[in-house]
């Protein structure tokens, strides 16, 4: 079987790199019904083999539509992955639509035909059906691809210059498969294969801008390094992309380069390997085993959800006060009403005894408590929508901040409201360390 | 604006469906850091809007690549979403990219600069850097497309016969210039196209195969009606799709087919126009004068910040406790230790106590409570990932229930529980009325 693959891709043997490119089908994802979650977990595992991921595209149901896309993609690309269209149903044309691009007849691949039986009958079926029958119908010259957990057989096959691999759109059943087309696409690949890593530096406090402007110098210093910036509202990831033929080479440039950054604009950074700053706080908590509560106003639970997203944060997360009103402060937390007829309920005054009071009920080495005017209404002139207020407590003290944001959109507010929170408290328990 | 805009679409005045491609850019979306989700969220707006989604196509941030791609786009597709690369910063190239491929200059956009000028003036900032000044440099004739949330301008460009959208890649900045674009297709489209209207059913507790068994008639019954389903966890959402050339008449028959839905499923049918669950309690509270207050385990918040979502919730949302530790349910919510001995956290005893006292410290007239095991550890023999527990108080009674869901995953079960306990409130009130 590999054999049959090696003079598949035989005619390419000079040492550069391979373009890919994934075609996703179906009318669910073309219409938007489903999320296409299949490209980009191919895509990785493309691009970590070495290939240069040129392309996604995504196309429906039509039988002659997927054949013209077929033959575009076989011109410009030398592997190519396809997804869906291989089920039982009328409205499964993958197959059909194949051996029309690459002008072959659909022939009954015995290979095939003998999987499915053995499948049917692990699962008690004894006769294979019409519409089974035809998912062993596959282009002539065609190299099965095994599916260990459905009867849509998977198939290698060549249309000009390019080797496609069809695959069950079903994502588990893509997944089990995709090591089988991987370890072909490494054999080729690896003789002339390029090293690929990328590093993820995620950073919270700076806007894209002055980020970009902080590391202008890196392109110049950093030639063999791809430099590029994504915004995650309210997170700026900056990513470095290495690739090249020496691992060694590529790995110390890479390092070199997240120094520079973490020189650069490292107050602002959160994690340097892709973790979520609550998943960064968490690891922190477990190793000074402490525990933590929280105490919400405005983020109305957010920051509570984002710290119970981690597994086995019970260990370290008590409880958080989700006070929205004014009487849930005072009787919950203990917030003094004259603190806040005085100072009202956002303020640095209340958020820190929202702060203690959630420390204090719940036992907890460490809180943090948020109060401010989300919107779209409550802003007033002196405090307008996008003024929060943030109170941390820890072992010795109570601090208290206030900020402006300058967002008007209550979903956005409360996003940047947990997040400036979370960061901050990180940012107290590190200096501690 | 929008007259030069009808000049743009002019030359295309057959009583056709117009075709639409998606384009999103970006090397963190091709090489699989990043997983798409504009495109899906992009081509349901275009489907129901009446125009056929032909491709979504996926390209990096090479300039070279993206004028080639736009250009070939250009000869197929009347209408084409392009999302990403409208940043500040070096490898953010689209617009030039677009200048290119319409084969004209790269000007700077007066409307453009000023709305920067606007937008960090708002911000506090008074000058205006040669970064966001890049993003004021647009291609010749493009017209302005409002980001009312970042200095990046969308535009519109007509290449070739299609008319080109460029919006920002950030999906939130996108969501909220959608709107401007659909307005701009639709009068268009309805001009000279055939009225398409979707009624969107949403459902929870109802799995999709048994939803679709239920409706199977529902083809045959309505023969110019499509019918789609879409899951998006834990609900599924029954579209109607409507399209003819006579208003009245889809208008009628989407009314039947809507009935048809409610009788076959409308138990499990929570809102038909496009309400969320927390947005249709928080209508029937305020018509009730009733305030609401949760109790939260498992969740760890995520049920409060539903409901925090809304705006105004803070008219009848008083207070959510997140009581992840067992000293926080009894020392705050005031469940008694001998309860959580005998019949453990997760149990209908504990979460009607849990419930009865968020209820009663806050002083609301409904609340809810949830403890379950979210998972990936924490099940037993008894208890497996996936139980709950939800109480319900309202002015009359206390009451509970177990469920058990089939899924492993923490972030799943938290969404699930959540919606479930959310969807059990809201039949709890509706019935009340």
């Amino acid at each position: 079987m590999h054999r049959r693959f090696m003079s598949l891709i035989m005619p390419r043997m000079e040492k550069i790199r391979m373009i890919a490119e994934i075609l996703t089908t179906g009318d669910e994802i073309r219409t938007g019904g489903v999320r296409d979650t299949n490209s980009s977990y191919i895509a990785e595992l493309l691009q970590d083999a070495g290939t240069i991921v040129a392309r996604h595209n995504c196309i429906g149901d039509d039988i002659n539509d997927i054949a013209a896309i077929l033959k575009e993609i076989s011109k410009r690309a030398d592997i190519v992955i396809v997804t869906g269209g291989l089920g039982p149903t009328e409205d499964d044309l993958t197959a059909e639509a194949a051996a029309k691009a690459a002008n072959v007849k659909l022939v009954l691949n015995i290979t095939a035909h003998k999987r499915i039986e053995e499948f049917l009958k692990q699962r008690g079926k004894k006769i294979i059906t019409s519409l089974n029958a035809k998912q062993a119908l596959l282009p002539e010259n065609s190299i099965i691809i095994n599916n260990f957990t459905g009867t849509a057989s998977g198939f290698i096959l060549k249309i000009n210059k390019a080797v496609f691999f069809f695959l069950p759109g079903v994502p588990f059943e893509m997944k089990r498969m995709m090591p089988q087309v991987m370890e072909y696409i490494q054999k080729e690949l690896n003789a002339f294969c390029l090293f690929n890593k990328t590093i993820n530096i995620k950073t919270f406090g700076i806007p894209e801008t002055p980020a970009n402007e902080a590391l202008k110098d890196f392109r110049k210093k950093f030639k063999n390094i791809k430099l590029g910036f994504r915004a995650v509202f309210p997170e700026i990831h900056v990513k470095l992309y290495g690739s090249g033929d020496n691992k060694e080479k590529i790995e110390r440039e890479l390092k070199k380069g997240e120094q520079f950054v973490i020189e650069k604009i490292g107050k602002y950074v959160f994690s340097t390997d892709g973790k979520s700053i609550e998943e960064a706080i968490g690891e922190i908590l477990i190793k000074k085993k402490a525990c933590l509560s929280v105490a919400e106003s405005c983020t109305g639970g957010l920051i509570a959800s984002r710290l119970t997203d981690v597994a086995g944060s019970s260990k370290y997360f008590l409880f958080s006060g989700v006070t929205y009103s004014n009487d849930s402060k005072i009787t919950v937390l203990k917030v003094s009403p004259k603190t806040i007829d005085r100072y009202g309920a956002i303020s640095v005054e209340t958020v820190k005894e929202m702060a203690d009071g959630a420390k204090r009920i719940s036992g907890a080495d460490y809180s943090i408590a948020v109060s401010g005017i989300a919107g779209p209404a409550g802003g007033t002139e002196e405090k307008s929508v996008g003024t929060v207020c943030i109170g941390i407590a820890d072992l010795k003290t109570v601090t208290g901040k206030r900020y402006n944001f300058p967002f008007k959109e209550r979903i956005m507010n409360k996003e940047i409201f947990a997040a400036a929170a979370l960061w901050l408290l990180l940012k107290r328990i590190k200096d501690e360390d």
